[in-house]
């Protein structure tokens, strides 16, 4: 045991679920270790600090979210049914969050934009560039909505903006109220924030 | 010097400015009494633990917040101008905020719902509590505004709660952008969320 590279996972995937769960300033590298079941000197080995795996783990998370969104917001069917199939799958695992762990856990790179993005510009930057990659793939499919005239807005970049902040807004919410119903509304509210024709 | 109530005010007065700037975890009571310039003790006299005076702090936090909110929004002028009006003084404390610290603050509610709501459940009754009374200043400006005629939507509770929602994204992105201009669309989305007739 100790310095393979499947102690670097086990931390790796304890930091995930921990700093889901309680937020980064909250945890210490001990305690970290001690739910990995590995020394402290292998985290050191695979982590130079808890910053540099607070970074891994929002990689991590990013690579898996971006499969998913990419999934959906690139599948088959109208633009607007992929949108509204995000929100949907977006809900669902949030439920799902709130059966493993009692309490809707919200978004990790919410969570972490509020708790940490004042306070180190190495975790800001690498959020900024998943909450600018999460629009650019949102105005993507809200240029196709466009092209087809479902939607009248013109700043697609814009509508883009406020329909992953709408999203966030809620998010924070459904964790505030450990309520998923929160989400109900995006769907409405996003048709609303596009512009959508009555349909 | 100590267990006066002037510390007890030294004490609320630097955890609003350190909870505001670098969350709940990453503070302990040392550094809070340390800021405050009063000796420990002093601290517990006046509050049994940090969570107390984090929630002291809130109190203190939205009594302020609450009379801005009612001065504004009970205001002259018509409701949606009353809205509008809302928003450009909270993008104008953003900015104070800013220039202040030299980061943009985020919202000390928002901050806290998403870093403490799933730990402590007396924080999250208090944040609930808070935002309930929000989206219910707001509404009461929606149903002003349905009155005359100058918004569609029904659900006046819900479309408040959309619009506090979004308010909230926007400020969380304002935060890790550091740019206060975030909150520019929050205007037209409001009307777009409300329904708003074009004016």
């Amino acid at each position: 045991m100790g310095r393979t590279s499947d102690a670097g996972e086990k931390v790796l995937a304890a930091g995930r679920s921990l700093f889901e769960a309680r937020g980064y300033s909250a945890l210490g590298v001990a305690e970290i270790c001690k739910a990995a079941g590995v020394p402290k000197g292998s985290f050191y080995y695979f982590f130079e600090s808890k910053e540099a795996l607070a970074l891994a783990v929002v990689d991590e998370h990013w690579a898996d979210q971006r499969r998913e969104w990419t999934r959906v917001l690139s599948g088959e069917g109208e633009p607007l049914e992929r949108l509204r199939q995000l929100f949907a799958e977006t809900e669902a695992g949030l439920r799902t969050g709130q059966q493993d762990c009692g309490t809707v856990p919200g978004c990790l790179f919410g969570n972490l934009s509020l708790e940490m993005s004042n306070r180190t510009e190495a975790v800001r930057t690498r959020l900024q560039e998943i909450f600018d990659a999460q629009v650019e793939m949102v105005d993507a499919v809200v240029t196709e909505a466009l092209d087809r005239g479902d939607v009248t807005v013109t700043d697609t970049r814009e509508a883009a903006r406020s329909v992953v902040a709408q999203l966030e807004g809620q998010v924070m919410f459904a964790k505030l109220y450990n309520n998923t119903g929160r989400l109900s509304s995006l769907w409405a509210n996003s048709l609303a924030l596009l512009g959508a024709r009555a349909t």
